[in-house]
């Protein structure tokens, strides 16, 4: 359970697996920050991995709201259902397949968040950019260059303001026998755009 | 006003003036996450410059909680109170004075922000951690090497748990005649810490 209203659950909290990712607190936290959300919205987390951008989601829309978790792999839904349990929360509907399929049957969404998509996430934004309701937002979270410039060249082909570009770069503070030294992180490239 | 439960503002939606700083987007809700808030909670900003934080926190702490913005400069006072004009903000009180003598005249609190406090910072976290609550989370946003070093030294000798040091770096795209590219900005470590 988590009993604060704003978002930024420790990474520790979560069920973890060591061939699942997990999106980092903080870079989850912009995340949902870009993603604007309110009770009742209808939001898809796809390639949801260990289910943390779910669950934190699910707090912010509240048990009016409903999140669509998909991912490919068997081991992130198991894992996402573990991490949903733990925390209590019952507005998510996990779903294993690949999104490109997966999309078309869902409802529309108010805000959508792509992630840990591999090769095909420039294809995953142009169908999700026929399921995003008007005015809503969808959050890319990409770590490969290639995906990066794929996904910049469709934006500027599809119809969406308020283009947000932020590259987030973490580094967290490790004791060492003499003193206290900062670890890097890799740099994530957030792109987030309205509908 | 903000529509939305997550927090997470453009820095563009706040008045600002040149000669304030003001805590930006990004690393403003990571520092609402770290200071984990819930309705009904008493805040501290200080150090409240254009008021971002304090507003930021209002929403999360509803109608119910209290936040105190206190600041040195009564440009900053000015703006902040535009900007909780502008935003429909009732539950901040504006203090304009030195924290180190305003701190003591407050209620206990159940979140402290500290930051933009010049040399003081680890006078200023010495007073607040005799008035945060057991529980309580103190979070300082550090731009100064000797302030980092001054903070952490400081924190040793207090009794404190779940000590986070995180630095942020963020980039954001800017476009070009002939592409796009990222902007730095400076990076900033947030320290927090529960009593």
């Amino acid at each position: 359970m988590w009993n604060f209203k704003t978002p930024g659950i420790p990474d520790e909290e979560f069920e973890r697996l060591e061939e699942v990712p997990i999106t980092k607190e903080e870079v989850r936290v912009v995340q949902i920050s870009k993603a604007r959300l309110k009770p009742g919205y209808t939001v898809y987390d796809i390639g949801c991995g260990s289910g943390s951008i779910s669950i934190e989601s699910a707090h912010q829309i509240e048990s009016s709201g409903k999140v669509y978790a998909v991912d490919f792999d068997s081991k992130a839904i198991e894992l996402t259902k573990k991490n949903l349990e733990k925390f209590g929360i019952s507005n998510v509907t996990t779903i294993l397949g690949n999104a490109k399929e997966k999309i078309s049957e869902l409802p529309e969404a108010d805000a959508i968040f792509i992630g840990g998509t591999g090769g095909d996430t420039k294809e995953i934004v142009e169908l999700c950019s026929n399921k995003i309701k008007s005015g809503g937002r969808i959050v890319i979270g990409i770590i490969l260059i290639e995906t990066l410039f794929s996904v910049l060249e469709l934006i500027k082909k599809l119809n969406f303001s308020n283009v947000d570009v932020t590259q987030v770069t973490i580094s967290k503070s490790r004791k060492t026998s003499t003193g206290t030294m900062m670890l890097a992180r890799n740099p994530v490239t957030i792109i987030s755009i309205t509908k």
